[in-house]
């Protein structure tokens, strides 16, 4: 946690990956980040994965430090109440973060007339309202069909939802501009992030979608090998599967030497009448000769040698490992790195969570906050920044439009 | 473009992914942005894709709408300029993003030394200063192991940079949030995104340090299935592959309608004492016997069929496409998409380039503007931001210090 947006007030209604990350990553950087969360969860509230006690490790993972107020949504009173947060008075506030629907209730139109600064925040699938999630925007923009060992012909879905993921800070990024904005015109504005448009443009950034409409052609698919530069695993004597790059005539250079195959290298640059030091992509035209020399070389060598002739040498490499081996092993992940703290959180459970990824070194680093239980704010909430009393925040708990947290979860 | 950033200046010297893509979004959110070039370019300049001419259309899609100076960076005096463009005057100016190493000519406290109030953003590979790029680091922490189908042991390395390109947001967030607190306390400083902290903090975010830091177990590869809800990939009657995704109640229902599985479905539900509609954590440890009733029913029908009755009920599907057949076919995604225009680009070519993945409501959306050439703008960065004037241009010209752009590329 840092204190760079201290001043800001963010209201977030939204669930899954995108949003919430995006919020996450805001109330790292020290905003206020304040969920409205339906009495009982949201749709995603028990999503996978789950303790052994059943709480959702993804929703307390990409929750900690907000704030939680319990509403009854499916009330009219309870989404009157949503449109107040999300248009709360202050110089910071008036900041709505969401994945609900461009029409309805909490409609930007609906905000701005309340608050004429409004700025709304909104994480879309299709940019034109239709339904879609990272693994059908995937599938659509044709990333299933690159991934994969090309004597598979199966798609393969990624695992990680990228898309969702920047998704998120993409949002994120988008609020503090629309704010800074807001700051000096005075205006607010809606902010649409669809997955869609997040996915095609950045393959249009790599220059994918040029290489498509120029050439024709689909790229085709070169399994664990690295498109345009030298790249991929490779197993050593003793068994261990290692991924080797070398992007830059650095660490090429050092790979070359540290393997001993200056010679071998030489005699196919001059059979084939070109220079590997400067040029990556022909390292990936020549990569079946090169892939037998390094492969060959690795082979021949166990692990526990490879690894520091590696290091001493600049060569880019790292062992493939499964997550918890990664966990375990490797003391700059998690266990030896200042990112993670290790928390209490709603489920009940004590693990490491991490805080901002960035390190920012105009301020200390505070330890990461867990996850609220739901409603543990409604009442600090109603009353700071909506100004409610304690007459009418008792009335909306008897009407059942609010709810608190009781121990654990609500 | 859109123009949130105009007073800001961010001054660029950077190669490969994550740097010059936080680069590109501030660029796209109307900040100026000068990038420093090598004199006939940096490491990345002919990064495949290139088009048929040579030019590298990745190259030029991570770099539009910036500004470049050329620069001889390994002469000392070629050095200075860098470190003079970096900590430029100016109330906007003073911020420089980059992955040089934290040490050495570019260091934070070389910069900070001219410019108290100097904002450095640092793309990193390890945060130790260890060599590491998306592709190692994928390995380190257990992606591809996750990847790929479970009848194939092998690991499977994502395609997509992932998390290059999340760590290019990420930067370009952190950036603004350090210059929002520098406009408020006056205080600059040094922010480090590294790649394996961005990597190992968001399967922090997403539950899954948690998961096997409490079950000690691995998360088993599931293939294209997606872990802890209903969705996978089925064929068509006719042979075409489609994605099916179902984590909410409504897509569900909306699938089960749809393919009028409403009595098999409660048959199974009767069997096993469960309920689907409101867990879909459920559905995923039921998903064979799902899977086979849907991939059933969706292999029964073609998707002329299938398509129109999915949009009817709501179902969150897409097809699979290569990214070719996804440009030229789905006009939601390219063609159709007020992101893209259609521009010259440096490599002489004209095709399809996007503007910022987010749609501002409060400003229209100007066309994307494309990469420089290198040194387009020497001699006009050199006079307006550091105060140059001709003779002194000149002579940086005459000793080679710079260089300006020809026609075409420098």
């Amino acid at each position: 946690m840092y204190g760079h947006l201290r001043n800001l007030t963010v209201v977030e209604g939204a669930s899954f990956i995108a949003a919430p990350s995006c919020g996450l990553y805001l109330a790292q950087l020290g905003a206020r980040v304040i969920r409205f969360d339906q009495i009982g969860g949201g749709p995603d509230f028990g999503r996978w994965p789950k303790d052994a006690g059943g709480g959702s490790l993804y929703w307390e993972g990409l929750n900690k430090g907000k704030q939680s107020v319990a509403i009854d949504l499916r009330k009219p009173e309870g989404r009157e109440l949503a449109v107040r947060l999300a248009t709360a008075p202050g110089d910071g506030a008036g900041i709505f973060l969401t994945n609900y629907p461009p029409e309805g209730f909490l409609s930007h139109a609906s905000l701005a007339a309340r608050r004429p600064d409004q700025i709304t925040v909104r994480v879309m699938g299709w940019a034109d309202g239709s339904s879609a999630l990272d693994y059908t925007i995937n599938a659509a923009v044709g990333l299933p069909d690159m991934t994969g060992h090309p004597d598979d012909p199966r798609p393969v879905n990624h695992v990680l939802p990228a898309w969702d993921l920047l998704t998120g800070s993409m949002a994120a990024l988008s609020l503090l501009a629309s704010e800074r904005r807001r700051r000096e015109t005075g205006a607010g504005e809606e902010v649409r992030v669809p997955l869609s448009d997040v996915a095609i443009s950045t393959l249009g950034n790599l220059g994918q979608i040029a290489e498509v409409t120029l050439s024709g052609q689909d790229r085709p698919r070169v399994g664990n090998d690295l498109f345009g530069a030298f790249g991929r695993d490779f197993i050593t004597a003793d068994g261990s599967r290692i991924m080797i790059v070398a992007i830059t005539a650095r660490q090429w250079s050092g790979l070359v030497s540290c393997l001993s195959l200056g010679a071998e290298v030489a005699a196919l640059e001059a059979q084939a009448g070109v220079s590997f030091a400067h040029d990556e992509g022909l390292r990936f035209e020549h990569r079946e000769a090169l892939n037998g020399l390094v492969g060959a070389a690795v082979g021949a060598r166990t692990l526990a040698d490879l690894a520091p002739a590696f290091e001493k040498d600049g060569v880019c490499w790292a062992p493939y490992r499964t997550l918890r081996q990664a966990v375990a092993e490797d003391r700059r992940l998690v266990s030896g790195n200042p990112l993670f703290s290790s928390l209490d959180h709603p489920s009940g459970r004590r693990y490491p969570a991490p805080g901002f990824a960035a390190t920012m070194s105009g301020e200390a680093r505070a330890p990461a906050a867990p996850a609220p239980a739901l409603g543990a704010d409604t009442e600090e909430v109603l009353a700071d920044l909506l100004g409610c009393d304690g007459a009418e925040i008792a009335a909306l708990h008897d009407r059942g439009v609010v709810a608190s947290a009781g121990k654990g979860r609500a």
